[in-house]
């Protein structure tokens, strides 16, 4: 999932109780809109990873009983396979060869539930909050697929499942991955519906980070600044013509601004030639196993080495990647990567996270960066970040850049 | 009050219940922001219409008894006069001298209320729900006027005062005067607070309506019909490349960006020539009388001539305009007006709101247009808008143009 419209700063942090019509109105909502979705389907690098990843390792949805006559194994012994199998005492043999039970998390349209379908499940829940669910329910019938996929209107948390499932798939990323939190409602899903043989579609993310060089930082800076003298001149009219001094908002107002022009994380859709840096590992989570706990707060000491000759060092990319390798037990037939690292061709709508630094500082090639990296929680908000960066430089040759810390807001 | 920002369409309609947690993620939250006040502190036009309302009407803000005594009127006959009045038994003679209360609703940064304590009056009660109310506490402070204004956080609806007012003073005019219902909370605080004696500041509104030319209804088209061209593109790769039928949501899609491109009323900054036509008042409102009922639905049946030759009749302009007259038993020793009308250099941050027709109709001068007009609350969220337009032309020479209806959302 992409953006969705903030307007607020309501509801609680971690752990906090959200009140579900407040969330409804600042997040739910615009995924209610179709425009919205289109976007997110006319991603290819997104469709063509999760249209491949189901396609290509069908055996998760399709059942490997039903797999294995697909690929010419003895009817016979599949059958006694199947009688032996301890999920199917007594049941018709046609029936259960196509054995797979799938539960989309956040349908949306219905791409990823439809897809399934289609790649051989028995049954497809098919999840959404929104108004949206209704078209993901023509859309299914539509594609002939209202036997298979049953599209159920409501949050993942309070819907009940007449089973559990073979198969959580979900296209829950946010920004910098973990932008709107919608891997709670994953991990929730799976706590509650994944059989224990089950896999998780994608099985893994990892968010990344490097240093990058960018112009937007100048610009900002520039916006900030008129942004400034215009308040100034405003205190000053205001106090000659309408005898109200204003002054004493000059602080507050200048930190509001800062916020919003030098402090809030910027989407962008950086090239790879603005990458200046080694990449690093932020987090790496094992979709199986991973509690809300594990990512209320993401904590990161990483080194990375300066890989362009006399450069800017204007600020922090952020990106994440996911795979889809399936369980230990029952692997991927062949492990899928979606990945939003800067990228001439192969963009998404997610671009990457752009954390700026004001002004940049001048590095080198071998330079090291020792990077602290730590987000939470946003305490109005649980859907919206709140970053802090802190930064060491040794360079190659000449004095230490002692630590600097930034705080940034991922809105 | 300008815009806010709207995200969501949760909330009743007129007369139902409103939470208050979505209330506030959807419509509150932007006038917690600096920058969103200063917007509304920078428009001269609405500085200048309250700040000469106020200051050229002391007497509501001041008393009768002081401005008569600034006026060289015997002070033991002013005296005397303070003493009969049936307000103030037994109390000390120079107290009463400075008797006004008022109360401000939303008071946003409390410029209305440092006004009204500057112009005289012995006690503001400047409410504001958001939490703005620090900055408008650290402003009155500042300007040395805390002995007088008494800032309180909190929803009109909900909150306290210790005594009734003599002047209820707000600024809550949305778009096309009604648009964020904002007059609902005026209305209550009138029907809590306000002495039988006294005064609204604004005491009147209206909303006005003319026929209008303008160049933005054919690039929404335009914008309109590339987003439908791309949506059949879409369609296409979407079947030919993930084996999935999306057209069963043409038609939704169709409605919702007919909805967004051709329905929703636009914000305008109209030049006075593109108003082809004789303007009606669609609405008029005494603030003093005027109850909720009477706002729910407003209704008229008005006509218009044409007043440019040859011209293209592309839609209705709206604005309004609010009157500052005290009442008639306590009038303003001058009349203020504010009006929104278009203007070459009086144009507000209100601009007009500008509700297209597709494709435009050719009109010429004495052509006369028989319009009905509604506007009720959307059911979603009260603080919008459904306007219904229904016209019929009848041209100064030529056939009749029946009766044409168009529906448009103010968002």
């Amino acid at each position: 999932m992409g953006s969705f419209v903030n307007s607020s700063r309501n509801g609680g942090g971690g752990g906090a109780v959200v009140d579900k019509g407040v969330d409804f109105a600042q997040y739910f909502c615009t995924y209610g809109f179709l425009y919205h979705q289109k976007e997110m389907l006319c991603d290819r690098v997104r469709m063509d990873a999760y249209f491949n990843a189901i396609f290509v390792n069908k055996q998760h949805f399709t059942g490997k009983f039903w797999e294995k006559l697909l690929r010419g194994h003895s009817a016979l012994l599949v059958y006694c396979e199947v009688l032996a199998h301890s999920d199917y005492p007594g049941k018709w043999p046609f029936n259960v060869l196509v054995v797979k039970v799938v539960l989309d998390v956040g349908t949306g349209s219905g791409i990823l539930a439809i897809w399934s379908a289609q790649a051989g499940a028995r049954k497809v829940y098919a999840v959404e909050a929104t108004k949206m669910a209704e078209h993901a329910r023509a859309l299914v019938k539509a594609n002939n697929l209202q036997d298979v996929v049953e599209v159920i209107e409501g949050s993942i948390e309070d819907i009940t499942l007449p089973e559990k499932v073979d198969v959580i798939i979900s296209e829950w990323m946010g920004y910098f991955l973990l932008r709107e939190s919608m891997f709670d409602s994953v991990i929730c899903a799976r706590d509650r519906w994944l059989k224990p043989t089950g896999v998780m579609y994608p099985s893994h993310a990892r968010i990344w980070v490097a240093p990058i060089r960018s112009g937007v930082g100048e610009h900002k800076m520039g916006d900030y600044q008129s942004t400034m003298d215009d308040w100034c001149d405003f205190v000053d009219e205001t106090k000659t013509y309408y005898g109200v001094d204003m002054s004493v908002l000059s602080k507050p107002f200048a930190e509001e601004q800062k916020k919003y022009y030098l402090q809030t994380s910027l989407w962008n859709n950086l090239h790879p030639n603005q990458v200046i840096g080694s990449t690093a590992i932020l987090k790496e989570i094992d979709c199986l196993t991973a509690t809300v706990n594990d990512i209320l707060e993401v904590r990161a000491d990483i080194c990375s080495s300066i890989t362009l000759e006399n450069t800017r060092f204007c600020g922090y990319g952020g990106w994440f990647d996911v795979h889809f390798r399936g369980r230990k037990e029952d692997p991927a037939q062949q492990e899928i990567e979606l990945t939003t690292a800067p990228s001439v061709d192969n963009g998404t709508h997610w671009g990457q996270q752009v954390f700026l630094l004001h002004p940049p500082i001048r590095v080198s090639e071998g330079d090291n960066l020792s990077v602290s990296f730590s987000m939470n929680r946003s305490n109005e908000n649980h859907r919206l970040m709140e970053v802090d960066f802190s930064c060491e430089i040794q360079p190659v040759s000449g004095k230490l850049i002692p630590r600097f810390s930034n705080k940034f807001y991922i809105e």
